[in-house]
């Protein structure tokens, strides 16, 4: 069965995300690793332990990474977003996990490469800076790599700044390591896709009334959703890091184009992604051709969701 | 009547605006400089005097400005989509003008300004580093501006780089300054638009049968055209400056929308402009509320620009 | 006899430059312009009209220049070095003068040099915005320049910041234009020789007891001279501008080295002079050589100074 | 005994360097990592084996570790200072070594860190790519560190561009984050000493005289003393990392200095340090008091390294 590792920052988004992957048949969930990002490290650590646990996976390994970015430390977390402890204030409803895995993130993610004899997809769905480390440390894994699945950027936009997404925007440094500096085939899952891919009241709803996973999932969304519903003017939630791991459980969920790309890492469109949508010309230095998924089947996505999360 | 006043870098599409200009009923065209841009100062400078003679506007004043960008030297000139000259090497085929005002542009654009009894709309259709000097070295004179009508920008994406529009790319800290810096009346007409003004081979067709000055423009489009037929894969020319100058003889021509934007200086994105189109956030710091052209009537545009130049 | 040009921004130390100008036999002090800077343009124009008239020279026109830098707007002023009003709070000691000419520093800078049979010497003693703007907007008169003495820059550290000196920190994109991108002959006059350059409580006594204008200027010393006494350990004063101004009128007061220099716009060097130093290396590109004050007779200065002040 | 760790990327003076460590009696050299740097990662891993062979140390594991920087590219190798195999073309001397610890540089430091019961010292002598990582990747490791002994940086100017020495030149990401960003006690040996450390041709004379280790050693010198020769005018060479190591294994060598740094990123001034050395300030945001080594007794020290190498 095809491995599968998640480099997250739980996070309301993440908490769905890992619960699309730790219950997937087609995938085997060989590891977690946390990354500062939605709320501190030592929140997130322990919301990735809490919610495996809850989804009944106490089997993965998880292991504690970066506590902050590659370079230049961040200006501050999206807790206003997530709320202070990631989840709207509920983390406490999590049940126990038997414990972290000593020696950090970036070795667990080395060890699960090196021990595994097929390659491993990895779904980033948090700041980049744990992956930006392993490929940096370990480039005689990379081939062992399958895919990054990578959740951030905003090709017409960013949510964090006016040119950034926030995922990006928390280490562009290692956005542009990752993105562009690296031969790993790589899909990008923009928030352009993923706002698009908003579930509404009636799915949330339908969620919390299909089982225990789900109402506890759906326990998570009260500030998120307030968060999105006061952004866009309609009842919503976007669940942004659940499109990606939709799309590294079944390969192919999600319609790519190929665009050459680059980050930005300095002045007000710092972290942004910079796509050349430009026809006709030739591709310029400094930019990488990866795939940038683009759009789905809206409802199919939702109704799969829906289903697994059950 | 209403004073106009062009800031130019001829090239094609700027020689469609400065007819357009040059035979408005409804503007009095109070002088022309001209600035670097699509190709170098001495050929801009003389291409504005030909084709003001060749529009029998022989009265209207020219004088030649900057030939450099503001601070850091630009990378190249645009020569290779405008013909070396400028004007797809027929620039040969201009008549004659009396000649330069002596002084240069900065100083001419602040004496109409100073001598005008009323505010005067200034259409910068090319590199803005002269009217950043202007409003630098002659701050007083800006309650005698009207408005700023500015072909450049493109909010998706640029054309010179995957980020930045001509314009702003070949001078990022002037556009910095004029855009986002001042509290001039601005309106933005980028790339987004002007494409989506683009004129097809009947259209060109029809020009060059219409009369003399129609004949003679049309000749200037070849390797232009050409340019944009291979760009886009289709025959059609983009003539950018002519859609700013339209809504500056005729205000409320482009429909318009108010964004916060800034300009990038640094990094791969110099020169573009990041618009802040998040919903339901606050202004950020270093960001200035403009307007910003968004959609016309395509036909009636094509029609009134075929209508004025014939 | 030369003509002398000052741009100024007046502050204690350019008081001092001011008064030595104003007094100076050897050249003819054309005009005076103001510059933002030491504090804000009212105050700095105000004071370099009270400081002329105190030195008797009513004649000499002063117009006001930028208040503000060229590109991106300065963090701070200096008001906490030379006092809220730019002279120790004393500035209400100054005479009247009979007034601003109108329209502003950077035309009456090229009138000046446009009507100079000879070319002129130009000393900027504050932010270099205004000369960046004249050299700008008037290219066609920079043969009518002398030279450039320009008080700015660290060769091995700032005062605002660890890397950049004041007059350089206040507008880097000014000062990388005129220093890096022009071919204005220039001598830049760093601190590394100013500091050396500093007068001690008997030198600023002995002024205060020489008449009436060296009383005045003595007057506008406490703060500054606190500042400068707590900074250094020991009882002094750092009269930066009036060093440039010594060989603005006496040339060759100062010993000079060609050094190729650029100026850094970005990060926390924003400001600072660089210096090419390294021996047996063929120039950079992006540097330009310019002379840099190295060498002076301190006490030679010190003494030329205290006699024409009295 | 005090454990020692190098990274390094040999180059002539690494090689001086490896060799003082591989033979101090003082400290148990535990294991060296290699860098890219002065040329590639193929040949300064393939050095740094010869290397420890020719020192009779085939105990001493070797790892290879980043073959590029951090996050951007870096422009070129300094191949023509070092020659093109690091070594003036000599390295086909070296003898054998029985083979590459596998697993890449990063582990084998955090390996000996963890295994280690005492702190231990690291001198990285090349680019700080692997000293990056390794805090980055295994921040727990971090007390098990005693003290980073760095030779790097120039407060007065740089020897690859006017501003940035060669180590921090080549990766100022890395730079940034190892000597701003982190908690690890750290001594910086910048050029601005090293260059006061040069030995002359007797002294290189008296070396190839001592022994076959010595002989060895001279031969490496040829384009590399020629370099020097030609840059400063007199015959010398500088043996820049070989003071780091000397001040590694017998702490107390060097006379430092608590300075603040930070390390520019951007710009011309990309990789130059940037020293806090205004008196009477407060620290500013976004440096770091490190201590820097600003003298040592320049014969003792000539004569330490020619008695150790003999
Ligand atoms: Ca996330
Ligand atoms: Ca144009
Ligand atoms: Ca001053
Ligand atoms: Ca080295």
């Amino acid at each position: 069965m095809p491995r599968l590792l998640i480099d997250t920052d739980p996070g309301v988004d993440d908490a769905f995300a890992l619960a699309l992957a730790a219950r997937a048949p087609e995938v085997d969930l060989a590891a977690v690793t946390t990354v500062f990002g939605n709320v501190g490290l030592p929140a997130t650590t322990a919301n990735a332990l809490g919610l495996l646990a809850a989804c009944e996976r106490p089997d993965v390994p998880v292991a504690a990474g970066a506590a902050r970015a590659l370079v230049f430390p961040a200006v501050r977390e999206a807790g206003h977003v997530h709320g202070e402890d990631g989840l709207s204030g509920q983390s406490a409803r999590l049940p126990r996990h038997p414990g972290l895995t000593p020696g950090g993130a970036v070795p667990l993610l080395a060890r699960v490469l090196a021990e595994s004899p097929e390659p491993v997809t990895i779904a980033p769905i948090g700041p980049l800076t744990n992956i930006a480390l392993l490929l940096a440390a370990y480039p005689d894994l990379k081939p062992k790599i399958a895919r990054l699945v990578v959740m951030g950027g905003g090709l017409t936009g960013g949510n964090s700044t006016p040119a950034a997404e926030f995922n990006l925007w928390a280490d562009p440094e290692a956005a542009y390591r990752v993105l562009v500096e690296e031969d790993v085939p790589t899909l990008l899952v923009p928030i352009d896709l993923t706002y698009r891919c908003a579930v509404d009241g009636p799915w949330l709803d339908a969620l919390r009334d299909s089982g225990p996973l789900g109402a506890l999932l759906e326990s998570f969304t009260p500030s998120y959703r307030a968060h999105y519903t006061s952004l866009l003017g309609r009842d919503c939630t976007i669940l942004h890091d659940a499109v990606a791991v939709a799309e590294a459980i079944l390969p192919g969920t999600l319609r790519t184009e190929r665009l050459p790309i680059t980050v930005q890492t300095t002045g007000p469109g710092r972290g942004a992604v910079i796509a050349d949508r430009r026809l006709g010309v030739p591709p310029s230095p400094g930019y990488r051709e990866i795939d940038v998924a683009v759009d789905t089947d809206l409802d199919a996505l939702r109704a799969l969701v829906l289903d697994r999360l059950r």
